[in-house]
């Protein structure tokens, strides 16, 4: 794990926290199941490309929690949606029950609604600098687009009609370019965005980088889904095979989903040459990804 | 119904299909499905409160399209998650199979997700007047607002909790205020928020207009669970009763929710004597509330 993700990571809990804590109801079972899920555990990555890419770009961490905040709660959302029993029906997400599971179906069918909502709140009202503020309505498109159907709800969608059947490499690649990928293209775009007319001139290149790394990203968790074990993966081992879901190693055999990484990992790093700013941390994340553990 | 409702209905249609026509994936369950959520059937209800409230403040039609067209998005998406088996189990809505028995509950699930990010790209991207313009990110906060866990998702989450046991009356009037009442004053604000600093002018008593009447449209919704017929209704009469779900009739017997209800219109009429434009729609609007039969 990249140290610098930990602290990203309590900062996000932090500015999370306070935006759960503001809602009404707080002894209700769907803001005790919005907390579980928004809280418990995470590696936190899109908000951490938020933080990173803003960074890069000059803005104060200050400026850059609300896009962080926004994108992580969409990301929170689309897992409790997915575990659901009528989708991947997973009983186990971070090592610990799944939202259904811990609450009931009902509730977590709404929390993951409310958490999507909560993801507009937080773009709408949460705190930006002069030049972030801005694009502060292009934060609002960036992000719907990326969820919807024209992405991430895209991915699933294409996603569970792939199931129990043989898929090709391009049709696997278009699933996982919306479904996971557009989701960090928006984390990237955001931290662009909160750094006003600057990250806009740099958005094509980090677009590529951005590609790049969302799709090694889904390769190497692939990838562990076979040489991963339980418990550092916090969810079963071997539960894509079990579904019959296409994965890069059964379509490309593992060395050829090793391969394939490495050269998302170089396509990634190409793109950041381009960048006329410091751009270590993303080089750090893309390398990151492919070497992950969980 | 009242006369205009068919039309705006019919230009909201148009609306809310062009936006269904950019998205990709076209022969896709899922847009097929967001398709049959959005088009087939329904009142407009939302969408005609924008309508009637914009112009009433001197917006013409084409200014109000776009909040009329997020509001109807997010009222879809909602009875698609209502009906679900976890949730309310309907199988019969506007006289038609609810979108899980139509398609599957995978695909319901998406469908309404897809549906609320799509409100959000609707209040993000759509035309507004130079007036309107200014208020786009407060009608983004005002939608978010009124839909997550401090509106909409909190009132459902209430009313589940409130199954198979008898509540006060107002724990049921805070559950509808929440549950349906919320997005129906979301409607009207959208409305104002459309005319720019006039609308902000008015709120107040729009406010008070659309608490009364969007209580009575649940009080009047219950008397014809009770009073309605299947046929008329589009859904099996009595199918609160066999939820054993608290009702104003239950509550206050049948007369005491007739009772209710006019009680609700009065102030609603009364709201809108504070208000310096012609309130003509808005009243009629009202009395329809509690006269219609389905």
């Amino acid at each position: 794990m990249i140290e610098a993700l930990t602290s990203y990571q309590q900062r996000n809990n932090e500015q999370l926290d306070h935006w759960l804590n503001r809602l009404p109801n707080q002894d209700l079972a769907l803001i005790e199941a919005m907390r579980y899920g928004l809280l418990l555990g995470g590696k936190r990555a899109r908000p951490y490309l938020v933080y990173i890419t803003g960074q890069m770009l000059g803005c104060s961490i200050e400026d850059i929690d609300t896009p962080a905040s926004a994108v992580e709660c969409i990301h929170a959302y689309s897992l409790i949606h997915d575990d659901l029993p009528a989708m991947d029906d997973d009983e186990l997400r971070r090592g610990k029950p799944t939202c259904h599971i811990k609450f009931d179906e009902a509730t977590a069918i709404l929390t993951g609604d409310a958490l999507q909502t909560l993801a507009f709140t937080i773009l709408a009202e949460g705190t930006l600098s002069e030049e972030g503020e801005v694009n502060r309505i292009k934060m609002v498109q960036v992000l719907a687009e990326a969820s919807g159907a024209q992405g991430m709800c895209l991915g699933q969608a294409l996603d569970l009609g792939a199931e129990n059947r043989l898929i090709s490499l391009q049709e696997l690649e278009t699933i996982h370019r919306n479904k996971t990928g557009a989701l960090m293209r928006c984390a990237i775009r955001l931290g662009a965005l909160a750094a006003g007319e600057k990250g806009l001139q740099v958005l094509p290149q980090l677009d590529k980088y951005a590609d790049a790394v969302g799709l090694a990203f889904q390769v190497q968790d692939d990838i562990l889904d076979v040489i991963g074990d339980t418990e550092t993966l916090g969810k079963p081992q071997g539960s894509d095979q079990q579904l019959n879901k296409s994965t890069y190693p059964a379509l490309l055999g593992l060395d050829g989903a090793i391969n394939k990484a490495q050269t998302l990992l170089q396509e990634a790093l190409q793109a950041l040459e381009a960048i006329p700013y410091n751009t270590e941390c993303l080089e750090e994340f893309a390398r990151y990804v492919i070497e992950r553990k969980n």
